[in-house]
This record gives structure tokens, C-alpha cells and sequence, in this order.
């Protein structure tokens, strides 16, 4: 018995399963691997729709775990697209709709696959757990946190896992992932005394303190790159008077600044930076300025070894490249995963995603599933 | 035959001349001047109402110019007035309303000395031209300007020119301008190119560009003041990107910078600066700065001498105070009269100017009218 995962694609498309909407993906899935023996669990929490599966004993030696989400961004102009958004047509070998690379074709084929080896062997101390949230493009607060929360409550455990989310920017294999960067972002407030610009001495203005903070902050080099990471990078996001009148000084400048940081650095000490130059930049300047920080992930590693090794080998054998191992991009669920065991992420090529006329190529998906198989195998061999 | 300067202040408060509102305040006016022999012609503008009055020949070969406005800013919250804005009330010594120091006072104190003078005198090769606009307060472009034109075209001339501004910070007296700082302001767009902040190497921001170029220009010291002018000073007024997406670097950032400039500068050599610096940032950074300049005025100076210590002669008769010669505070329409001839301001206290529950102390109007009278005896002696 073989899953195919093109219709398991296309029809997950149809699902009209936008960030926060259940939309039937779940339930299909659920469907789907509970006919192939897995064992599924929904782990909902406030309103966020999870599924958890597994196939094998719980506490198996090896558990080898697939991440992935079947919630999509919104279809945006609707009238610019050619395809039906949620109408999973095939052309000329190509699937259209919102969610074909990101991530509607990943889940798909590590469910087929999964499906597969667990409809042709027994478990034999081996497990393969699948986590699926209906929250990874939103707030993620109660997507595969909830579910690695429901995990450790119920003394379930992976071994390793691999996220399907799209790596390769331009051919298929051509990279994945073997961690991420952290990201911190800084909210400024710079108050000052508001008067009229012909008499300074009655005023204080928070815009020339909060340019030169914010012109420090963005000149200085926070590093060179670590051995798996590229340079972390600070940007200037935004800053804001909002004053209309040129003969007046404003009395409040706000801004942000969000930093990706590498291994070199961690939310705390990025911080503790931060704080220290605002602060001396209040003493010289006699503005006051208040910041607070929001940390969304911290950078993790999972360094080359055997699990890394087995992707890699994986992917080689199917597409015929050795995948680049990056930390580059933005933030994703294996920013939860990696508190838990080695995360890794590999799937397709993502230049579509999140835009208008999402689409994938069908030879993508099905190559994209005999990775996952080829791992499975090499995993429990 | 003696005018009465409280009467007719409290006249002109009564006529509600909001700019650009002539509100019968010039009417008013005219009638009075002409009945003191002043020969009158209105000068209207675009929509904007103006007043001209000589007494004497044209072409006198001392003509004592006297400039003003009847023009008020609009009453703002008016249930916070404890007196009808434009009621003229008196009570305990004291006027009420909107235009009681900015300066219907001063007007009334100037007209009522010019027409004892031109009721009690003949002319002897000496001439009193009043100037009253009903824009000073708005864009200004249609006022002082107009008249100054009509005067041009119609071959009238001042020798010298008082503008009676409120001029003194607390107490009767103690200050009047001979000068006035310079206003510029630049207007500056930054612009690089938008993305996602983690791929910088598919981004230019320009808001850090925008920020060093703020610091930069802030933290320039201009000068340390010249032998009649306080330092220059800039002021960064707005800055502003409007991004609320921490994860985008923005496409664009605007900021406006103002200076009030003394006679070390113009504005073309403030734009020569400013334009250097940022071109030499766009350089630096990549990222494109454009910048536009608008100058409200140039600084400029009437030096002490004979003028100048008339006025200050006739206010320390009067007051007993020797007034302080200053160039501080904003722009006045001194700054186009000073290119037809030698002008000063002198004025009473401006403390409630602009302010909820305007009014001036009925003995200051009295006081005002006696040092104009005194000028102008002395002018002519």
C-alpha cells in the first residue's frame, strides 16, 4: 500500500484552514493515519485545533518525530490569483492554492510516508510521533507549544525530529536547516519637554537622543558569524514622532529595533546591551528613555552528527545534492522543538509561499516523500 | 484732542478678526485715522484685508513708519474663558479678551499717539505712515508683503519703522528686538528598499541612514552666538517610518529639521551645509536622502544707533527701565520690513499672548501710547 501524497496535498488545500481555522485539515489527517495504525490525540487549547499521532510504543528507544502545520496565511487579493485558493487544481504538473509550499505539500508527504512504513513493518522498539498544529503562521502560543506541553505531561518522546517546512531557496535538496537564529525586539520611548522651537532653553527634544541611541545601536558590528551562523543583524524597524508642526519640539519619539542574533549572543546579554547604551545615552542627553524587550526565540544548534548526517544522506540519495547545512531565515516551530530533542527542518522549495498564486511543482512533493521514506528507513535501520 | 488707546483697544477686541476675518477691525480704524486728517487706501490682497495711512507728503524727508496687525489666532477652547473673548471687558484695571497683547493694544496705542500728533501738529517735511495688516498670524504671504508692494509701486517710503509687537518677557520695558533670528526648515526623505528583517542582504534600511544623519546634524555645534544673537539652534521637530511590522524593514523614512539662525548665517549656507551632509550619508550608506529646504525668513539686524536709541530713549522716559536690545524669540513681519528700512519692535508684556483668558493691564496701554508719543516728538525734533 502507497499514499500518495499529491492528493493528500491537494486535498488538504481544500481545507479552508486560515490561521486560526481548523477548516477539516486536521480531521483529514487524523483520518488518514488513524487508518494507517496511528494512535491520535487532538491537543486543542484555546481554540487553537492540534493533532498529535503516533505509531509505535510510547517510550520506544528510537522516535523519530515529524513537525509540521497545516494553517495558512490569508489568500490576500483574491482577485489577483489565477487559481482557485483553495481549489487544490493540478496543470501541466503543477498544484496551485494558498498553502501548496508552506506548508499543505511538507505535511502531506511525511504523512504518506509515514503512513507507508507504518502499514509495511512493526514496531520493534521504534515509534514515529507526528505533531501538527492549526497555529504556526499566528501567535504560535497554543500551537506546538501545546502540543510538546501535552507531550511531557503525557511521558511521551522523540528521539529526534525533522520540520517539513520549505528550506531550499531555488532546487530541490539545495539546503536545510540545522538551526535558527534568535530574535529580539526592543520598543523605545524617548520623553522630552514639547515647547516652541524659538525658545530651546524652556524644551528638551527626544528625537535628536533617540537618533543618535538608534544611530549607535545600528552602526555597531555584533559580530563576525559563528562557525553555523551568518553575522547577526540589527534593524531599525520603525520611529515615530508624528508631530506636524515644524516650530514646535515634540515632547515623545518612540522606535524599535529588532535584532537576529546567532550562538555569540542570547536575548538576556542583547538586553543588558541594549539597557546599558539607552541608559547612557539618557545621562548625556537628560532625556529620559524607557525600553522593553520582546524575546521570540533564542538561536539554537542542532550541531552535524548522526541524526544531521541522516537527513543529509537522505536527501542526497533522491535529489542528487548535498544539502547546505544554514541557520539562516526567520523563526519557526523548531524554536520549540529544540528545548525537547534534535531538531532539524528540510523540505521543498519555498519561493512561493505566502504570495499570490502559491503553487508547487507535483515531481517537488513526491520527491520530497521519498526523503522522508529514505529517512524513516535509514532512522530505524 | 487726546485719543483714548484703552477705548479703542477695547473697540478692536470687539471686532472678531480671527484670520484671515477683517471683522470690521480695520473699518474701525480707518475711520479714526482719516478723522485725524491721515490720508487712507486699502490694500486687500488675495482675500486679505490690509491698511494704509500717511499723514504728511509723500516722499517727507523723515517719515516715521509704524506697522501692525488686527489680526487674532482663533480663541481655542472657548467654554475654559472666564471672559467673552471678544467682549473688550474691563474690570480692576484690567482688559479681557483675544488680541488684548497680541496686539490690538499695541495697534491702539500707536494709532492713538500718531493721530494726538497729527491733530496738535502740521507737517514740515515729516511724515507718520501707519501699516495694519490682517494677516500676521496665517501664512503672512498676503500682509505685511502687500503693503510693502503697494508702498513700493505707489512710490511711498519709511525712514525708519517700529513694530509694536509685545516684546517684553515680564515687566514694562525691559526689552525690545532689533533684530530677528532666521528660519529654515528641511524636509527630508530617506529611501531604501523594504523586506524581511531576516534576510538584510535583501533590504537597504534607511531609517539608521536618517537616524546618524539627525545625529549628526543635532549634535553640530552651529556657532556660540554673535555680538547681538544667541546661538544658532536645530532642532530635529518629526521622524517618522509608520512600520508596525517588527519583522519588515521599511521602505521609507521622512524627518523635518528647523533652525533658527543668526547673522553668522544665511539660509543658503545652512542649505549648502545640510545638502553636503546628507549627500556624503547617501554615500556612506547606499540609501537615497532627498531633502528640500523652506525659508520663512532671513536673520537680520538693525545695529544701534540713532533709531535705536530714540526708542530706547522714549521707553526709558516713559518706563524707567532701559530696555535689553534682543533678536531672541520667532519671526515677526519685521523680517520683510527690514528690507524697506531700519526696523525695531518694542511692545508691552506678552505673557497671555495666544493663551485662554488673554488680557493686558489697562496702565501698560497708557504706558505703550506715551513711548510712541514720546518717539515720535523726538523723531521729528
Amino acid at each position: 500500500m502507497s499514499f500518495d501524497p499529491v492528493d493528500l496535498t491537494a486535498a488538504l488545500i481544500r481545507c479552508p484552514s486560515v490561521t486560526p481555522e481548523e477548516g477539516g485539515a486536521l480531521s483529514l489527517l487524523q483520518t488518514t493515519l488513524e487508518g494507517a495504525g496511528f494512535h491520535c490525540v487532538r491537543v486543542d487549547r484555546n481554540g487553537t485545533p492540534n493533532l498529535f499521532a503516533r505509531w509505535g510504543e510510547k517510550g520506544a528507544a528510537r522516535t523519530l518525530g515529524f513537525n509540521g502545520h497545516t494553517d495558512v496565511v490569508p489568500v490576500g487579493d483574491a482577485a489577483a490569483w489565477t487559481h482557485e485558493p483553495f481549489g487544490g487544481e493540478i496543470s501541466d504538473g503543477i498544484l496551485w492554492g494558498r498553502g501548496a509550499t508552506d506548508m499543505k505539500s511538507g505535511v502531506a508527504a511525511f504523512v504518506a510516508a509515514a503512513c507507508d512504513y507504518a502499514t509495511q513493518n512493526q514496531p520493534d522498539d521504534t515509534a514515529i510521533i507526528i505533531t501538527i498544529t492549526g497555529d504556526e503562521e499566528g501567535d504560535a502560543t497554543d500551537g506546538t507549544v501545546a502540543l510538546l506541553d501535552y507531550m511531557t505531561e503525557a511521558g511521551e518522546a522523540m528521539s529526534d525530529c525533522i520540520v517539513g517546512e520549505p528550506t531550499c531557496p531555488n532546487t530541490m535538496g539545495e539546503m536545510m536547516k540545522i538551526g535558527r537564529r534568535g530574535s529580539i525586539t526592543a520598543y523605545f520611548v524617548a520623553r522630552g519637554v514639547q515647547g516652541h522651537v524659538a525658545y530651546p532653553n524652556q524644551t528638551r527634544n527626544p528625537v535628536p537622543a533617540l537618533a543618535r541611541l538608534m544611530a549607535e545601536l545600528s552602526t555597531h558590528t555584533l559580530d563576525q558569524g559563528t562557525a553555523h551562523f551568518d553575522p547577526s543583524n540589527l534593524e531599525v524597524t520603525t520611529f515615530d514622532v508624528g508631530n506636524p508642526a515644524t516650530n514646535v519640539v515634540p515632547a515623545q519619539a518612540v522606535a524599535t529595533v529588532n535584532i537576529r542574533f546567532n550562538d555569540a549572543h542570547t536575548g538576556a546579554s542583547l538586553s543588558e546591551w541594549i539597557r546599558a547604551k539607552a541608559a547612557r545615552m539618557a545621562e548625556e542627553t537628560g532625556i529620559d528613555i524607557e525600553v522593553r524587550f520582546q524575546i521570540s526565540g533564542e538561536s539554537f544548534l542542532t550541531p552535524p552528527g548522526r541524526f544531521v548526517d541522516l537527513v543529509a544522506g537522505a536527501v542526497e540519495k533522491v535529489t542528487g545534492q548535498k544539502p547546505v547545512f544554514s541557520t539562516s531565515g526567520g523563526t519557526s516551530d523548531a524554536r520549540f522543538i529544540k528545548n525537547h530533542c534534535p531538531v532539524v527542518e528540510f523540505g521543498l522549495v519555498g519561493k512561493t509561499m505566502h504570495k499570490v498564486d502559491e503553487h508547487v511543482e507535483i515531481a517537488h512533493i513526491e520527491d520530497l516523500k521519498r526523503v522522508y521514506s529514505c529517512l524513516i528507513g535509514d532512522y530505524f535501520s
